[in-house]
């Protein structure tokens, strides 16, 4: 098993590299970009449909689509409004990585963007530990899932700087606290940024929506310092 | 990367080989077996351990509940009353493979076991590649994630034997349709049992008890013959 071991370690250190490439092209644009991941049904995909129809006309948002099987997530996202929208069909794989997404950049005008979001596939684990070259992170847990969740999946926890917790229109009638499954990630990264929100009723939205324009206001400060 | 392609061949080779020798040692002692799989959240626990307060009295049922971190899920199992529960915290490993059940397996007494369920990490695309030895995948899907999710992780449904849909207590605050969700996954797999049930509620439990019962009572007469 050693030499899977070594190979992997290969492999990942060949996608760290892509990784930073992407990084610094995205960097020397402007553009503020997100790796969105949860377990499959947190609601990806419907937050990304709710921050389109809302923030399209005010920023230029791009999408990477990602899914094992079908252009489904990719369709729903056209239809909510998106300009520049991807589909990336892993075929199989569990996980997005900076070497399907170095294939999909070509296709996106980056002079035109200023908002990169990727939405991997849904996998609690496995998209942990391959860089995209995104800015951030962003991790979903929809109160449907359980409290202890940042406890049992910590990599992706860990490696986050956002948590959205989706679906709190039917918290009363899940066996969900939200104060635990906060105490839960918290403890395990203290840096998070937490947003409470339901894409089914928009409560909660607003403030989503205002942090994102700061990201991508602070992200143009400091490509053109004044 | 053929190089990783073709040691992934080799290591998904020896696990055949192991979990051939798993089944066929279960076999030898008429024990039943499931491999639960499913989505973080959708209820395997849950599941479980409702199975075990029902059945505890009339089944000698074993549990490997594994984990990417804690040993939470095997508490509660051992709460519900199961007698011989095994944590199996994979440390990282977004699935189980058929190595690691054959180091837990000499924890468990096999002549004291009718049924051996395991319980496989929150993911639905990694552990479908594992056969653990298993009689069959018991694939959980809940109504809160989405109705097209056999379509979009299809080789999890392909490979499993029997579907249960939990939740449908909170079926009607979620955009999920039990005919689409149905129909999609007979279209990846036209052999699939299909279960609707609630483990909160118990709604629909019934059924499964009783087809867990059957398959119990199959795998006994095989080895015993009339």
């Amino acid at each position: 098993m050693s030499k899977t071991i070594e190979m992997q370690k290969k492999v990942l250190s060949e996608n760290d590299r892509l990784a930073a490439d992407l990084r610094r092209a995205l960097q020397d644009k402007g553009i503020f970009s997100m790796n969105f991941v949860s377990s499959p049904g947190s609601g990806k995909t419907s937050l990304l449909e709710r921050t389109l129809q809302q923030l399209r006309d005010t920023w230029r948002i791009a999408l990477i689509a990602g899914d094992v099987q079908t252009e489904n997530d990719a369709q729903r996202l056209i239809a909510a409004g998106g300009q520049q929208v991807k589909p990336l069909v892993t075929g199989g794989s569990c996980h997005l990585d900076a070497r399907m997404i170095e294939r999909v950049i070509p296709e996106i005008d980056l002079d035109e963007t200023d908002m990169l979001i990727v939405e991997n596939v849904g996998n609690l684990v496995c998209p942990a530990g391959y860089d995209l070259g995104e800015d951030m992170k962003v991790v979903l847990i929809s109160v449907t899932e359980g409290d202890d969740k940042p406890l049992k999946y910590p990599a992706m926890f860990r490696r986050s700087s956002v948590m959205v917790i989706n679906k709190i229109d039917i918290l009363e009638w899940c066996d969900f606290d939200l104060e635990t499954v906060k105490k839960n990630a918290l403890q395990i990264n203290g840096d998070l940024t937490i947003f409470e929100v339901s894409c089914r009723t928009g409560e909660g939205l607003d403030k989503w929506y205002d942090w994102l324009g700061q990201q991508v206001r602070k992200k143009k400060a400091a490509l053109n310092p004044s």
